[in-house]
């Protein structure tokens, strides 16, 4: 019985790169993005699947993660990527930005975990791993939106990880600090070397290894940051 | 003309304290919550005026700050005190749980802030407290929508502190770590000696404090934590 | 009976403010340092008494504790900001500067501490302030050797609250990030504008009133940071 | 040409499994202790060197990686695992309790990457990973010294990590949160399960891993937790 890795909130960097490794390590891949045109090319590399879905709709996840549950059976890993926000200062932003952001970063997290908890926690074994950014740790000025909901999403993840990791469940949030090796990113910064990039191929590494983690010696929290960053 | 101090989230705790301690230092003292019977003996109390308000709503808030302005002249200080959410791990809690908490912790500090910092930056002086909790800084295993909540107002509290203090508006946050001294607490811990609890005087006079500081040297996050606690 | 506040580590800024602030309060003001002729001129207008002592000598400190105790009395609150370092990356340190940095910034605080503990603690009463910087908190890339000194007093000081409050004493850490207002670092700085500077009336206040604190209420770690600091 | 793995404070535990964990890598390990007695066995298992040095001594430290370098060729890699200190609160330890921690944990920290670095700066890659602990981060009431030393070498790694990743080398912390897996901590605890404890084995993994990291997704600080540990 193949072994199923979830990808919620899936682009063209990390989540594509996790994809990839997962379904290089023999797990089935289940992709979830609101539109299915972000998907189906990944699926067909992957031989995953995809799932479009509104990761903010109770309905939707629930949805969702019933039919894969249905076509490729429980779900043993959980990587949640989706994210995003405007960057602006208190004095910038909307209360609907505000909120904006806390339901992709936070509010979509709790709810495909809720949806992968009773079946790791019946079976004493899984990984549900956030895909966080520096605004996880500091509010910058510019992130008044955006730290605001990658905070909310990492007290989450910690509050998860003192409740579920007893019963097996291995919750952990990789600190992205830097800026993604995107065509787009490329773009904005064309002034900067390849070193200043992260490539998602070794935040999806990262990932991959902690899911291989020995219970006795899990780790929670871990950065993935460019050597050449200043931080 | 009086200084104007705004206590949002009144109950009989902290909230209380302070708005005696800035109508003892001769501050006009507007006090908000939802139900007008929980203002009115404060109000005759202190001299102060109640505005019943939903603190979530942004029309309410933007009425009531309005109301405040016309009635009491420009906020030169605004103590966030509103809070609160259910104590139960990610398994027991709603997605309607972990909302409300984000709601009342984050959403209502980002309208309450929003509605006092244009004049506050006009005059280049003004101050915005939070009061947090332990939750602020830590997602314990029971806090899964308490800690989500209070971790999104820390890092607000953080991005509006790094962009407003140039502005000269003293943003700070109040860690309270321990369990606040009320009739409600202390029936539910009749074991405790009354050393257990944090005064509410205590964390008045801190914040109260916290406003009188020199601009040179502002602090940030200060934290209110009974001398026998364990930590 | 006058009470007693011991202030190591004597030099132009914080210390003396600090020494002032206390005298002005009514303390009597024991000041310790190296050279007493920087000590002399700060004693005659606090009405204090000067005390030459190597801080992190064990015999030297011993014996000057004991002469305060024989010419004041036991000590209330003891202020320790004797600090210092070279700023240089780990390649340009020499395992002397890496040591002298924590002698002067752990080693000597962890004395004075012992000296002072046994009667705060008879009395169940007393404030020990330890003062950091920004290097409490975090290792910059030219901070080797004065991040490690700071970062060990931290520990030291978070040990000591955690064991000591329950006995009535009240150990604090001012983290002072920025850059003290002094002769010196004013000419160091000619391009900066009077707000760059933390000015040390700003700390020495803070200082102060961490030792008015209501103890169900204590702060352990405080900033003081400028306004306009970029953080 | 094999490359080169020194292994600082070897004993039973992650320092040996680490060992075993590079050898099968293909590494050359270089295996340093105090005494020649706790090296021989674990050199013979692993085709490695013994290196009896004592860690805290300038000339030792230079003598010996002088030896290794002649012996074996440039250090690729560098873990420094030596560490310890009495467990007691600062009314219960001495200042050479205090200086004792320090010396171990940091000041031998900072003699061995001195050591290492100018050969791996000229080659442009290379890893120095420490093994820290809860004390680390914290400063428990009974860890006054060994707190201060491992906060020093917290901060000392740190500042390596923003100066020496740049140039290549990947510096990192181990935060080893919990009881490691020994024949004397099993007697220490009879009551507690194997889950208690941490296998030195995995902690081993993570230091392998993490010297494999693609260096534009570099970790500094990764926690080893057993699943079961509350915290």
């Amino acid at each position: 019985m193949t072994k199923v890795a979830v990808i919620a909130g899936v682009g063209p960097g990390i989540s594509a790169a996790t994809a990839r490794r997962f379904a290089a390590a023999g797990y089935q891949v289940a992709l979830l993005a609101r539109r299915r045109d972000a998907l189906d090319p990944l699926a067909a590399e992957t031989g995953g699947r995809a799932y479009p879905c509104d990761l903010t709709s109770p309905e939707d996840v629930t949805k969702t993660f019933a039919a894969i549950r249905a076509d490729l059976g429980e779900v043993e890993v959980l990587v949640y990527n989706a994210g995003g926000g405007v960057f602006a200062d208190v004095e910038h932003i909307t209360p609907d930005d505000f909120e904006a952001s806390w339901r992709v970063n936070a509010y979509g997290a709790l709810l495909c975990s809720q949806a992968v908890i009773p079946a790791m926690k019946a079976a004493g074994n899984g990984a549900i791993v956030f895909i966080g950014a520096t605004a996880s740790r500091r509010g910058g000025p510019r992130s008044a939106a955006f730290a605001a909901g990658k905070a909310a999403q990492r007290a989450l993840a910690e509050s998860m990880a003192r409740s579920l990791w007893p019963a097996g469940i291995h919750v952990a949030l990789i600190v992205v600090d830097g800026v993604v090796d995107l065509a787009r990113t490329r773009a904005q910064r064309p002034d900067k070397p390849a070193s200043f990039f992260i490539k998602p191929e070794g935040v999806a590494e990262t990932v991959y290894q902690l899911c291989q983690q020995d219970r006795s010696a899990w780790s929670f929290e871990v950065e993935a940051r460019p050597f050449g960053e200043t931080w």
